[in-house]
């Protein structure tokens, strides 16, 4: 069962969608999903793209993804946010994930920035292992916030 | 004691600097601060700024700063991450901390984006408490990971 990674095209992006979908859906968060496909593709493949991905290719088909950015720390300068690791269900355990990772990590390495950051869910403890094993470290003192769509307008309208 | 909140200028860097090692001083993270003056002017005053930045200016000198940028959300799109929000410590309680975080969220809100993200330490009740107060979710059970420097040269060196 071999696999590749390469750079995602604009042409993987339905196939994008559907791990995002099927991650979304395995979260019973599938009405989240605001993101088109036409999205994805203006979003990651314009002149200034708001995103970078790889794809892992099994077959001729699409069974894994890493989408990541660049974010700035007042403290490191740039660093490299991985927003999404998706293998699809099928094809788990073969180590396509870790090749995934591994390419967005030398992807950072190459680039020189001095940090590489994502989120995990504090209960994902596989997860929490491989990355400590990678040499990445939890800062289980940090909570993400959000304020989304409707609470910003009733914030920003009650100014 | 008026105060008003205004775009940063490539001008106020050092101002903004000095803030960001204040605050990392009272971290005792002082050594962390590896960005200089002229990383900051570069960076957020090139041709694809990597930042935004508003400060609070009060009878002529800088006394707080909100620096974010965009991020990329695969279920809503593009979004905001508000990095750092320091006002200088004889100058807290006069609410330029709110008035800084309202013109960032303001910023959003005309940007359209459909999240503003950012992270807080989860013993900061007060800070937590303003911002469940503005319509903001903590989510609790989200950690972020980190991967810094040497790791990271450590691990590629190791694949």
């Amino acid at each position: 069962m071999s696999f590749t990674i390469r750079k995602a095209l604009k042409d993987d992006m339905l196939d994008v969608m559907n791990l995002i979908k099927e991650l979304a859906h395995f979260e019973k968060e599938a009405d989240a999903v605001q993101v088109t496909v036409e999205d994805l593709e203006n979003d990651g493949f314009g002149e200034s793209p708001l995103f970078n991905c790889f794809v892992a290719e099994m077959d001729s088909e699409i069974v894994g993804m890493a989408l990541f950015y660049s974010r700035y720390s007042t403290w490191k300068g740039p660093t490299i946010h991985l927003e999404d690791l998706i293998v699809t269900e099928s094809k788990r355990g073969l180590k396509i994930g870790s090749a995934l990772y591994a390419k967005v990590i030398e992807y950072g390495y190459k680039k020189g920035v001095k940090r590489i950051e994502w989120a995990v869910l504090d209960w994902n403890k596989p997860a929490i292992d491989f990355y400590e094993k990678t040499g990445a470290r939890v800062l289980r003192d940090w909570n993400t916030v959000h304020i989304e769509n409707e609470s910003i307008k009733n914030y920003v309208n009650g100014l």
